[in-house]
């Protein structure tokens, strides 16, 4: 089997996301974290570089000692992993490319519109990879789900609710400590985005994926809930998909005792889906005048894309992690291809830069709809 | 025990809330139905005497003779309870408030706006028992879930997410013999709302009933999904709650495989609380940094007014007819202390005409401000 | 529609079962009470009396004086409810029959094997109708897993999984004032059975209700948990049904937290049956190599036997005493039968004497089995 | 970070457990994979070798050579991890703990009760770290539960209900080209127990590890259900506890529908525990008098042992491959301890031989109580 080598950038003591990349990764056998930009902080970055098992030498200061310093090797990494702020992703993620690294990044994908924009001219100037890595995408049941949307199963999609609750910024948490929170609720480190950027961003993101249609028109409220707080904590969304049906997207950090509620549903005119990520193990599935149904993981009678997204027999319970995985196989698969010669190998289960556009359009006209209290179209 | 006589506008073969109506006054004993207007057909409406057992002779033609035949006995009815489509509701409640008949309605209280403000100065002028039958109000879990929201137990109420999900009109049933849908589909017999009117407005009492609060301004959307339909069968609406908290009402009658699902979620500073009305016996509350508490209909731990509401002990599942039961069991009250010379006895846990007006003035908002795709008020 | 006449034993003020007999006899509007022996303690028989509604001169002073003086009147009750501790359930429904009283009784039949034979052979001489309200047995979707047993679809039944899990007695309740406990935990007036009396008995009785195999050989475990309590508080067995095929029973009044957890779980060569009374209105469905089926309660596609048990529709949950009022409404079915001239009219669905026997029986010999320690034939 | 060599016996193309250890001890990137005696088949080992990216030298054709050519090399594994058919765990520990290997064994710990009994000698004299596998006391919150079990907040344990039930076995797969069906249904591979030893063993473990009593006496019945099947397929056992508190547990292979649900109940005086495999991120908590409490992992209010065997934050789902993965960070601690000259280092939260040999008398009595229908002791 072929093994590549990672470089990340981010996931310094006190990152969550960062890791997780890193657990992912590995999990398969074929990746190496080989080198990373850990932290801006020097001590943090050895430490890092430490605990992650990466030589002194390719534990780097900053990024753009990483990008000089793996460029000169022989055993240079393959790609580059940014699991940053959101306001470093654009920086990084264009000189990356320059310097002929294949990118990963964590979404959104960068804190501007006009960023994306340019990154979009960037990536197909470069002709390298670039992934963009939204973690839901990867669950096998999610695969399920989207194989039902476009096999035409449950009929002509007639409504989506989504929803995305988190109750961890229920406190002012940035202001004691948190380093997670003190990022996301700074408009320079997270863009103009809070909460619709951080967790509505992949609600948005899960609805197109899944069910193949696009959001063609918005009205949303935003608000900040916890006091003083600079970026908006709760973010609610009334929209119409691109066959007119309707639509809702609620999210919040402020929703105490949700920790990481992720609902998908589907209402279809043969049938629906309901999805559910603190419970990704099974997707509900009704029909009109015959019994629900439950799927479940790891199970002979699933199509082949969510067999193929599962690691072990039904029951025994694969999570965020293996999801994550599951898209750095798909990403191994496709540096195999473009490694054997097939230029712009893909695979169509990963997001890329088109799904990063989409997002920081969302992103801008729920913020415009809701300083207009307006209807607003998304383009 | 005092017992009340009952007579019915409403239950012929083929209506679900007449019957309804029936067994949940039946239950604990204390209220007999003596007459009824079942039906417009003579046919139908003697059927259902014989069902009912009613007396040849109180099974009347129509409403107007019911009046008149029971004001002339000297044991007429105590009370109208008036269980047909919503065009009907004005006229009935006002001739039998006239005819000196307590009134005991479905919702919503009238089929337009306008109508309801008349009847809230009849009501005035009767003196006479008005109570609105929003039946969900009855379920012990909700009577502890408003409790907890007057006590300040979950802190301010910052985000409310309430929906009212069903799927029985995901087909055009209302021209194949639905007499249940074809009335609910019908403006001339239903009113200007569709979903909006037959339970969105349910999702909205609820809303009200429990926070306390009230909601003060909306941006709503509603479609007509199912070819050929004249009413709304989906309705979603953003708000704003008087203390200027965000929520979403979400409800739809074409969500395949979703039965009767209205669920409320309100989110404080402090704690959480979820209710479904499909799992009624349970109350889920999350508390900001203690493990989530989920408390059970029949518990010695309730408050008050939730053991009021229970005839079982804990694990002995009650429902709808029993919720429904309830709301017949404070009325009994009610019309125990008006017969012992309490003038305007009343319960602060029932909805009367206030309820009726919010109720329309919702319905009328939410159209509008779909039709205008603009935010508007709700005084 | 004919009304019946219902004279009721037991039901005093702390009863639970006796207020319940009332109300799912009254749900339907068939049945009146109008006569009871509801308490040794004449006041409690008063009180009683007017909390039901009973004609003062109805409220009898006891059983003995209850059966001359409806015998004299031509107004008679039709039948007799015993809901009495299960001391007195022999006498009573004996005296009963002799009298000319049609029986409803409450589980067990009797406190005594000896008892049960003796019944039998009452009932056979006196040719009137004895049904016992084996109360889970009402329950739509208990009569749908039935029909699935007896269709074959699930195939050969292969495992069965009973509980019937309480924690109402974790506490020695029965020392400071409760009624219920203090008479279930007592041998002279439950019997011999505690736990395996009061509640072993319906899980035992739901499996051979629903198979439709009996029950063949067991071994027993019954412990005393509870400091000085003279019955057992627990009881599990292993079991052998008539096909072979190996069953697990396991029953708790001490098991903290549960409610009234009954739950079958029916294991076959081609599909598995799971029902939980605590979620009554939904049976899961397994079956090999197709995804899991859930069946909810008032859907189109249910069995005649569940939709002749339902009364609303889907998502407007039925509990504990829509279940108990089926019995009642096929208690009903059959006087009417019986009334018409139909000799020994019946319901296969309901539960009679033979259910009692066998319930006795099952009681007798788990008590043997846990005694010896030894495995028993359960004939 | 110190990082350790594994090498691994099974694990060839076709298993299922032997993957799953590689995972598991990659995961947290202090482990690598160095070697392997993947396969008795030369052609399965290389593509196993190739598959794990084993160099091709150290994918070793068997046991023998492996040994022995680990111990040539100065980069020779660490220790040796066994995930073959029960019937070679036991040559295959006692050899390697004599070639100088620490040994990581996947359960039940050998295929006779003799076996493990000698084995327990060579483990003693070897003083080398062995460590038996019994993955599902990695979860996060099987953890917390021990901890509530040991610091009395549950009081006395009262009763214990556990059961593991799987259907994968419901028909002759192993006939049919299933490898994991094959040798778990052949005596000669699985040793004397099938159900009892493949999945009966991990429930009985489970009882013992939370609870921190010892089982002491059982009554079992094991079948075979599936025809000409050679071993058991179903097993059940009522038990007592040390503390004369009684249990059950029962266990299927042939429960059609069931995927992996192994959950326990641990029914206390003061409280009650209930965690299930299947959702294994919550823990339900019942106390006696008040509300229901879950926890969930990764939430900060749970006890230390909980948060160490956590990766992410609440909401964000681990699953089997992370609890194994939990156990083989403890196993690097121990490692580096003993690395740093602490003889016989160990985690009380590990399994060792001491459960090895719980495991085997249980098996061997469950099938001694079988053969013989009576009660027998274990000690």
């Amino acid at each position: 089997m072929r093994r590549f080598r990672m470089a990340l950038a981010g996931g310094g003591t006190g990152s969550f996301i960062g890791p997780v990349h890193v657990m992912a990764a590995r999990l398969d056998g074929a990746i190496d974290l080989v080198a990373g930009a850990f932290s801006s902080n020097p001590e943090r970055a050895a430490e890092a570089g430490r605990r992650f098992g990466v030589a002194p030498d390719r534990a780097y200061r900053n990024f753009r000692e990483m990008l000089e310093g793996e460029a000169l090797r022989s055993d240079r990494a393959d790609f580059v992993t940014i699991a940053t702020p959101n306001s470093l992703h654009f920086e990084m993620a264009r000189d990356a490319l320059r310097a002929g690294f294949d990118v990963i990044s964590d979404k959104p994908a960068t804190a501007t519109l006009e960023q994306v924009i340019d990154l979009q001219s960037e990536i197909e100037k470069s002709q390298r990879l670039y992934v963009l890595t939204h973690t839901y995408t990867g669950y096998p049941l999610v695969r399920e789900a989207r194989e039902l949307c476009r096999s035409g199963a449950i009929g002509v999609i007639r409504k989506v609710v989504v929803e995305y609750s988190q109750g961890w910024l229920s406190g002012p948490v940035e202001l004691s400590g948190n380093r997670q929170a003190a990022w996301r609720t700074d408009p320079s480190k997270a863009g103009a985005g809070g909460c619709v950027g951080d967790i509505g961003v992949h609600a948005f993101n899960l609805v197109e994926y899944v069910s193949g249609l696009k959001i063609s028109a918005l009205s949303a409220m935003v608000s900040k809930i916890v006091e003083r707080r600079e970026l908006d904590d709760d973010c609610n969304v009334l929209f119409r998909l691109s066959n007119d049906a309707p639509g809702v997207l609620h999210s919040s950090q402020v929703a105490i005792g949700e920790s990481n509620r992720l609902e998908l549903r589907i209402y279809g005119s043969k049938g629906s889906l309901i999805w559910n990520q603190e419970t990704p193990n099974s997707l509900i599935i009704h029909w009109s005048d015959k019994p629900t149904e439950v799927r479940y993981a790891g199970s002979g009678y699933l199509g082949e894309s969510a067999k193929r997204a599962t690691r072990l027999p039904s029951g025994h319970p694969e999570g965020y992690i293996e999801a994550f995985a599951n898209i750095y196989r798909e990403i191994v698969e496709v540096l195999v291809d473009r490694a054997g010669g097939v230029s712009n190998a893909w695979r169509d289960t990963l997001c890329g830069i088109d799904e990063g556009v989409r997002g920081m359009r969302f992103i801008a006209q729920v913020l415009e709809s809701s300083n207009r209290s307006a209807w607003v179209e998304l383009n």
